[in-house]
């Protein structure tokens, strides 16, 4: 018997979300909720998925634009499983998923608080095995998590700074800038480092931002003081090893984040998705066992495979990380 | 026994006529070429595409980086039926196209002159029966006649006055600009207006063309003098019954270019390409029988399914315009 | 003795005003308002502009910044002969003006209806004569007066179908995107249309719009249908004899709105502004009496002059617009 | 007597040293030379500057544009005392003003080794007292000088991890991108901490570095661990009392690089330039005796007030560093 998964916020994590628990033979999609009329709806309805407003209050929406309303967010918990909840931040949905008693899987917006439990499969797998609240980190953090994890397995690290140029807006959003400024996030540390740490208790992490004006695609600078010796090669073989990860090269045409993405069409997944964290294996370079590299996130999608992780390790379907890392990534196309 | 294609060229346009092609059950691509050992070369080879070097001279950039090359461009040639030339413009190889005695098809780039036949399928399929050279027209002309010629024939144009808002640069090309900044085509017209007419010889259209800092699509800002009585609902169903023209609405959340790229990723077709024209339905206006409207080209690939129609009509595959494009639109999903 | 004249709104067109009064001999600024202690109200200080909070309730938040207040609008409103209101659109000023029996002139983003007098210097001085409220036309508005009332002066003006593409934010706003699209003002005609008519009401226009992310300037691609014969040569004198435009060459080097606020800055008016609508010359064609141009917008400054001239003819100070509009442009260097 | 100066290359930094050079009273502009007859040579000619054809072969170009020239730059070199080399890198002049025995300055373009002295002014000033070849270092390698100098002075510093997050083009250029890419330097450590080095050989830095889509500036993410204790407050004394050196806050409204041009514009120098090195009051945060800290380099300006300092240097005008900055800063309006 498959689970059964509900979506609260078919958006840009939500749908991207949907598709991927369709696309296992352990979970299924019993159905999706939004607030507006949008084409994201229709899309979903034209998808398959049972549909379902988020409230009453909304449906009279759905009906105007001649869209088919299965019922409320409620009548959808009543039937599920467990619930991603890919509402925007702060909607502060948890009450009504523990008064319907289902268990819930959160994202990155939301603050550690909410579950005391966040989420990278690679990192802490284990902690989230039978757990009712999860929050799958954000899109950098699991970036992050993905390629520090296994460099401080390996070689132990004494220390990171990391500077995170993010994009201004995603590439949906026309409203957002900024068109022409660099803008640096004045807190120091920033949110991603004590983020990162809210996974890797035990990291030492430095991590400053700046918002760009690009839509496609974050870019980590990071420097890595390493505790055991390790040479570039040692670094990149670790990391060849390692699930989620991909290495792109400026030898072969890949300068910048523009051509990454062309990549990610060429791949070919729904959306032009890259669902791993790109390194530029050219940018990779140890010096005196500092290890610098630049990595970069594609927002929309890289913490898509960690949910269907999240899910199976709540729900126990699975009680080995690497096990559900490979059946989640030979689902959805990952190599 | 199915046609045999050959790609000539690789890149943004001869990546998606490949996969076009291979859709179709017509025809096949026997082999593509390329240029450079890119991360596009091994991407034909993992998409199962013969690979060809364009020229023996690349052939050791290509074993240096473990790319298994199928012979040359004249070994290609030599096995097909016919050549789709998608090389960047005034590349020259008409004249090996024809020492093979190839039939071949350019792109947009080119000058009319070239062939001396310039195509759009639902304008002018007829011509290019039997035909042995072909041009393709560009992205921008190829949108222009695919809204104007449907009007012409219900109503009659008096005449059109098009405004190009034209796209920087491509998606993946990172090194061109403008990042700041609005530059005018000082030549009026701009060549689309001519261009269109190498297609519709008769049409009287005027076109000036601005370029701006996007990479997304091209939109157009259109005003149509119309000869026969018509009201905005004629116009909509002219085009609601005109293939690969599509509406999009700014009351469903599709106010710019930036949302019908994410409606087009999640139409799911490879690569979030978007065949279709898209025009705003709540922007399409008739006053005075004057009619405003604004439509939005994506740049890489409405070409696409013209360049498989051309194929067809030329290689005698199919004499009914409307079933070929019917037959290519089913063939890759374009409702 | 000079016009004592007050600034309610020391922002983007509040502080470039001031600056415009202050150049003048038969003006001055007595005083200028703030709602925020930002680093502009710094800057009035230093530029040695009485201060006043626009509200008491602000006072305690400059006295903490320690920006010293000489009291609040209303108190400035008592001194004022004129007062230039440069707050953001719809702050509702005008019942208080009227009730301190103050002149005010508003700014393009009000409504026409607020004063019943739409102004452009070169246009309609005249009509402000003595005027008590004056609303001073947008920026593009302000752009399409001054080259189409000399052209239709001169010979004429069948109709005018132009195409505003408008930057997305101004430069110093970092908040507003869009970073990567194309926004089509679905509305028509676009509020410009109208809008020039509330200064040339006989006029046949037509206009549309479109949103791209540049923060620099606006352009304007304008197709005039001339009634009387002309060549490209007598537009371009008629131009000539015009004041507050100025031609640029592709041929010297400014192929777009970048070059041109290059050229703003090497002109050096302070902030670098350019107060003049520059139109391409090697742009403007006459084809069968049918005129072709682009023009570029400054959108922050090209209204100031005619802040200036609208506070003389108000003001009784001169009655003859091309006398009021020289020694503006004498004092402000305007050429 | 004032010193004779010559301008070789009349272009972004060419026509600002010109002007600097103009507001001293030590020194005088006696020509400027330039290639083609851009609108900046007609500026040239405006601005009073005797105006010299880089090379015989380009007389006739400006002639028939009607911009009268004085010579070439040969016959300018004779009568010059030392010449400004403002020329794009690597067009190798240095044998020229060699053979007309010329004291020579080029810019941050040209590498270290072409004249084997790197100089700003607060760093190393006195070594360039009397020398015949100065490089003024490029606009980042300016900026980080500035700032890290007299934190070296004052607490010593252990190391420094830099990251450039860089302008993609200059304001004027529409030619060049990204429009929508970041683009990492994957070469690590970035030329910018040799560079550094270049001038303060014995600071231990790395650098790393990346492209964005903006015009305006550049910005740094920087973060230093100091020898001796210290805390904000100290960092912040000691940056108050450097020169060029300029604090900005968020708190009074500048949020990102848009609203520091804004302010520079505010500032009122010619062409709106931004001489000092911004940095934000609130983004300075020293934890554990690591600082961190953000500033902004406008790329096009903050080696104009170096070039001065060093004519003075090479020229023996001056030999105490601090009164031959006070010097240039007074003159040209700097705080």
């Amino acid at each position: 018997m498959t689970l059964k998964v509900a979506i609260n916020g078919y958006g840009t994590i939500g749908k991207r979300v949907a598709d991927a628990v369709a696309l296992q033979d352990d979970m299924e999609i019993i159905g999706v909720t939004k607030r507006r009329p949008t084409f994201e709806a229709k899309m979903a309805i034209k998808n398959g998925f049972p549909f379902y407003a988020a409230d009453q209050e909304f449906v009279k929406d759905f009906e105007a634009e001649k869209i088919p309303v299965q019922g409320t967010l409620k009548d959808l918990l009543k039937k599920a499983d467990i619930v991603m909840d890919c509402t925007p931040k702060k909607c502060g949905y948890k009450p009504m998923y523990e008064e319907f008693g289902k268990k819930a899987i959160f994202q990155g917006g939301e603050k550690h608080e909410l579950t005391g439990l966040s989420f990278n499969a690679i990192a802490n797998y284990d902690k989230a095995i039978g757990a009712d609240y999860v929050r799958v980190v954000s899109c950098n953090t699991t970036g992050l998590c993905r390629t520090l994890y296994p460099l401080d397995e390996a070689f132990g690290i004494e220390n990171v700074t990391a500077v995170m140029i993010r994009r201004g807006a995603d590439p949906w959003d026309s409203k957002s800038g900024p068109i022409n400024a660099i803008e640096p996030v004045l807190k120091v540390p920033s949110h991603h480092g004590p983020d990162v740490q809210s996974v890797m208790p035990n990291l030492n992490i430095q991590t400053t931002a700046v918002k760009v004006p690009t839509t496609i695609m974050h870019l980590h600078s990071i420097v890595v003081r390493l505790k055991d010796k390790a040479t570039t090669e040692d670094v990149v073989e670790t990391w060849d090893k390692t699930p989620r990860v991909k290495f792109v090269c400026a030898k072969h045409g890949i300068k910048s984040t523009a051509q990454i993405m062309e990549l990610a069409k060429d791949l070919g997944k729904k959306r032009s998705d890259l669902f791993e964290i790109a390194i530029w294996r050219d940018g990779v370079h140890v010096v005196d066992n500092v290890l610098y590299y630049y990595q970069a996130i594609h927002q929309e999608s890289d913490v898509v495979p960690e949910n269907i992780d999240a899910i199976r390790a709540m729900c126990n379907l699975e009680s080995d990380k690497m096990k559900s890392i490979e059946k989640t990534n030979k689902a959805m196309g990952i190599e």
